[in-house]
């Protein structure tokens, strides 16, 4: 099937792909009266007395905008706040399908840092929580960073974290299945954008040995005068062995390799110089960082990518609308790193021991058990 | 029925008066290929290469943000954008009930002027219309004015321009019921505040012949010192005769009292002092200017009021469905006076002569009727 084509024709037809459903009766004089004018009178006064209460009364108990400047929109670049829309409307009806979230569009026509946190902070009183998505690093750090100390609702960029908590919890059932333990593992990463340092950051957190992360340059390290700020802070607590070169040099003897990268960059001779039964997470999309078949071939023991035509497809949906509907239902401010944990081990025991194989290392995205698994971890990991 | 304890317990019950609807299959691994990646790429390219097409492949056709900061919320004044959000969702439930148009409630953390014009230029790439809701004034002229000089779609405040339109209804269709025309009337305006400047400047636009303004000190005249911006324009195209001083002083000899400004401040001796068969709009909500039944004793002809519990309800529930209905459809860019006029008159003519009586100058804001015929009226009245 020609996705591109069909998903076009899909879109041409339903014209959007969300609409607003009514939760209340308004037939009558006196449900108007309830519902509007003069009745609703009552609970915006409650509210102004006490705001928590706009949990008790309104939407915002279960409403999240997903946010986007469009500047790195899937694996199109930098597509403006309004080209985005379609892909920010599928993630609202997916929050909805997976969680039962009210997830709203916000298409920002702003690439401004603080234009971009000073219009959501100006909005976030009709949300519950703000989903960032699409946007470049290192905007994306500063303005996830900033957005959340002024606001007291989670903020969460899906891209960093999202993708970081599916990832491990792939690796940890990778090491179920190989009789690993995650503490002894090495693992490199190429890209160091918003998903391979918000990965190194995740792996690391959860007792990952090293990691080494590469960009477009090669090895991330100290010894380099062209790093962003991000990349410095990736320095002090990856590369422990301080080692520099290029992604070959990083790859070799290296248990892992995690691609966020760019298409065909990883060799099947790489692949051969890493530690026997290597794992490979080829998520470059819509083309991997090596094709699947070629890392077999080359000893891969296990792959993941982020397609759904392959096996083990490590895909940011078996972790948001959990994430959020855990920490909505909890009434968490943020969302810390004990909640992300919780979340990327409720998705890897989602499937049992027996379960496991090599094209078994994650739950499909369409498993329903998924979401509530991961509702109920986070909700449980939430500072109360 | 007490309203406000039953609305209390409503809102309770439901937890939001909306939710997000789903209009595209999820069900398969297809399904998300389409609605999500990798086949979403492709509106998403369509768009960035011809803005236009948002309309075509998202739900922008039909989205319209209903704004707010709460500065000026129904009868409650100054409650802040948050509690506000019962309010934006109710109109919001009603813009889909009457108009099925899918609009999403944003309540502003700011009541800087500047800031919130930013802010919603900022998001506007997510709707196709901005509603602006419960905002001061005379905040909320600056605000529409600059707001919709800067972005491509139409911006509507409807505690002026709604209100004006349904107040112009009533009165033509009092006109027909009294064999009168719009030019021989002369008409007293009690508030000077959003609805009253936009009330005025609508029945000038219609033809009525002289209208006087009067705020808490009295009338709007070029001897007042104490003028905003806004009333400094009201006296250019107003109080023709350049009279000045009380309420009292006012509404002698006028055929039309319309008020928009506080309970209780009309009183029979003054009605007795207006032209004969005076009609007595008395909109203060939830209290009147003066009780109706006190106005019909003093010999008011024709008498409305903001409450359904009375017959000749003003209710802007009349207008902004089917405007908005009708400017989406048209692609209009804003809306003009023309389309004001036109859906002024669409509601006004759904009653036809026959139906018409002291009792029924308005059609019922459940008549669903009006918003079919408002919608048809301003669309053609849209520039092409």
């Amino acid at each position: 099937m020609d996705y591109y084509k069909e998903s076009l024709k899909l879109h041409e037809k339903a014209r959007g792909k969300w609409e607003m459903g009514i939760k209340v009766p308004l037939e009558t004089a006196e449900d108007l009266s309830l519902a509007y004018t003069p009745g609703v009178a009552q609970p915006c006064l409650e509210i102004q007395k006490n705001e928590a209460l706009a949990k008790k009364y309104t939407s915002r108990w279960n409403t999240v905008a997903i946010a986007t400047d469009g500047s790195a929109a899937l694996g199109l670049g930098n597509i403006g706040g309004l080209a985005a829309l379609p892909i920010m409307e599928g993630k609202a009806v997916l929050f909805k399908a997976f969680a039962g979230i009210d997830a709203i569009p916000i298409c920002l026509d702003t690439q401004d840092t603080d234009a971009i946190i000073e219009t959501l902070v100006n909005i976030a009183p009709s949300f519950g929580g703000i989903n960032l998505e699409d946007i470049s690093a290192p905007r994306c750090f500063e303005i996830e960073k900033k957005l959340q100390a002024r606001v007291d609702i989670p903020v969460f960029h899906d891209d960093q974290h999202g993708t970081a908590v599916v990832v491990l919890a792939a690796l940890i059932n990778s090491c179920r299945l190989q009789g690993r333990q995650l503490e002894e593992l090495e693992v490199v990463i190429s890209g160091a954008g918003a998903a391979g340092v918000a990965i190194a950051g995740m792996l690391l957190a959860a007792g990952v040995k090293d990691v080494v992360c590469c960009d477009s340059r090669g090895i991330v390290s100290g010894d380099r005068s062209d790093l962003n700020e991000a990349k410095v802070c990736l320095c002090s607590i990856t590369n422990r062995k301080g080692i520099s070169g290029t992604l070959a040099d990083a790859v070799k003897d290296r248990d892992v390799f995690i691609g966020v990268s760019q298409p065909a960059i990883l060799t099947p001779e790489m692949i051969k110089t890493m530690k026997p039964d290597p794992v490979i997470f080829a998520m470059s999309n819509p083309e991997p960082e090596i094709e699947p078949e070629l890392a077999k071939e080359a000893g891969a023991a296990i792959i993941g990518t982020g397609r759904s035509d392959y096996p083990n497809q490590i895909n940011n949906l078996l972790a948001f609308p959990g994430i959020f509907r855990g920490a909505l239902d909890a009434g968490a401010r943020s969302v810390t790193e004990e909640m992300k944990l919780a979340a990327a081990k409720a998705i890897a025991f989602t499937l049992e021991d027996s379960q496991l194989s090599a094209d078994m290392i994650i739950p499909s995205p369409l498993n329903e058990e998924v979401a509530k698994n991961v509702a109920k971890a986070v909700g449980a990991a939430v500072e109360k």
